[in-house]
């Protein structure tokens, strides 16, 4: 399975870096391979500077050996053996009026000293983070995120809906990050799915992506933007730097067992601004978007 | 002792921002007084878009009640009730010549039921974040240190200067934070000193702060600089806030804790880079800064 997954996930990062350098027309993401030294690596591939994308990652890695003592203590296991592999990505375009877009597909192993396998599953999901609130864009990554589900199960949505809505949430501000998306982790085989059903699954999500977000990107990316709404963004992208440095399980993960720095921290936004107590004023398009964050509404 | 250091620290506010306000020239603080609903609360005074000031906070606040249950874990107490206050300031230029400081002076006490104060202690110190290294800098900021501690004690500046290089470190990047300066905590009565002794002490420390940081500024404030320094300085100041999400524990603690969260965040920088794998050029200046960063020096 493991290798059947890395397999899947490197074509899709081909199929993901190759649709997004169409639709930017100017830059290309630059691959970096790089080595874990106690087993595995990765392949990051970075794009700045485009004509539409500021700042994006589209990363895999596959990596293994012992598991690393604060993850022992995390997952409530002892000395065992792991094999992790997974694509993360996030997109920051250049224009407020087009979203940022955070996606992430991965599969977990542990095995017993005798390197038998004891436990196996898929973890995952992706979100929208809008700095203006276009409700059309809303709806059509939700029915793309649903569409993807319902092949496989009636609830799964709903519930992966929820997930989402509760993990990507900024506590200390008392909003979500975005408009969410799908999220959800410990998809192991049970008495109603194989591993290979959950595999079906994530990969359904996997390949709905482009046709989530690029209908997206293409609406926004060319239209018109003051500096104030330039403003706006870049202090939007401040409570994304604060969710992915306070709260996001996976960065933290990243930082703290020694990962690859730079494909962990890729998912920061290029510029950001901190103002002291900012409100955007009432009523306007500014304060409609926080209301929705406080308030996570369905878009189906 | 609460009374008499929340004093001292009300006029030490009024102090800095007085000083700080004379090298602005321009911007004044703009002063929001908070109440905390379970007990106490703070003045947060905060200054943005002035001539040499970009941002910067200088707050006090006092705070009661029962302790919290993420500090009653912290501090390894049961269900008692507290009081802290506190003096926190972070100043970041705009120039990029010009160093960004931060301070704090802070005093807690803990009761057991009947009211009785069961624990007491002081806490704090200062340090300076350069984006451009100028020597002189560091030894006059460190000198100023060393004769606020030498008053009271031989090994306290050595003590706490080293306390200072290891708490202010970004683990994750190998490298401090800043060129460091005093860290000191659970500085409690003991067979030395009586509390008053150090209150004396960090009182002397926070009377130096000015002599410690206004001449940089001065020094620094209209030296000519380029894009590209400024560029420089925005990406240093994405690590700044690095260290304040991932690893500081006063921030961390405030988020957490239901503090008053744009008085904590006012640490954070207002204009911030992120850019992928970024590295200055061999023997440059910029190298020079991180090559100190990753091997904190003695300055006296």
């Amino acid at each position: 399975m493991k290798n059947q997954f890395y397999s899947y996930i490197k074509d899709l990062q081909n199929q993901i870096t190759k649709g997004l350098e169409k639709v930017d027309g100017k830059a290309q993401f630059k691959e970096d391979v790089w080595k874990r030294s106690e087993g595995g690596g990765g392949r990051s591939r970075i794009l700045e500077n485009g004509f539409v994308i500021e700042k994006g990652g589209v990363n895999i890695s596959q990596v293994h050996g012992s598991l690393p003592e604060s993850m022992q203590a995390y997952f409530k296991v002892g000395d065992v053996a792991f094999s992790a592999c997974g694509l993360s990505l996030v997109i920051h375009p250049k224009n407020p009026m087009a979203p940022t877009v955070h996606a992430n597909y991965r599969y977990f192993e542990m095995y017993d000293k005798s390197g038998k396998c004891i436990d196996q599953w898929f973890g995952g999901g992706l979100d929208l983070t809008p700095y203006y609130l276009f409700e059309e864009d809303a709806k059509h990554f939700h029915k793309q995120c649903k569409q993807a589900c319902d092949e496989h199960h009636t609830e799964f949505y709903s519930d992966f809906k929820d997930k989402c809505d509760s993990y990507f949430y900024n506590a200390h501000r008392d909003e979500a990050r975005g408009i969410g998306g799908l999220f959800f982790d410990y998809l192991r085989a049970d008495k109603v799915f194989s591993i290979s059903d959950r595999y079906n699954f994530v990969s359904s999500v996997g390949d709905s992506f482009l046709e989530a977000y690029l209908p997206i990107l293409n609406r926004r990316k060319d239209l018109p933007y003051t500096s104030d709404q330039r403003n706006w963004q870049e202090i939007r992208r401040g409570r994304y730097v604060e969710f992915n440095l306070v709260h996001d399980k996976g960065t933290l993960f990243g930082l703290k067992t020694n990962g690859r720095i730079e494909s962990v921290l890729m998912s920061l936004p290029p510029n950001v601004q901190w103002r002291y107590d900012y409100h955007p004023e009432k009523e306007s398009e500014e304060a409609k978007l926080i209301s929705i964050l406080k308030n996570p509404v369905s878009w189906i």
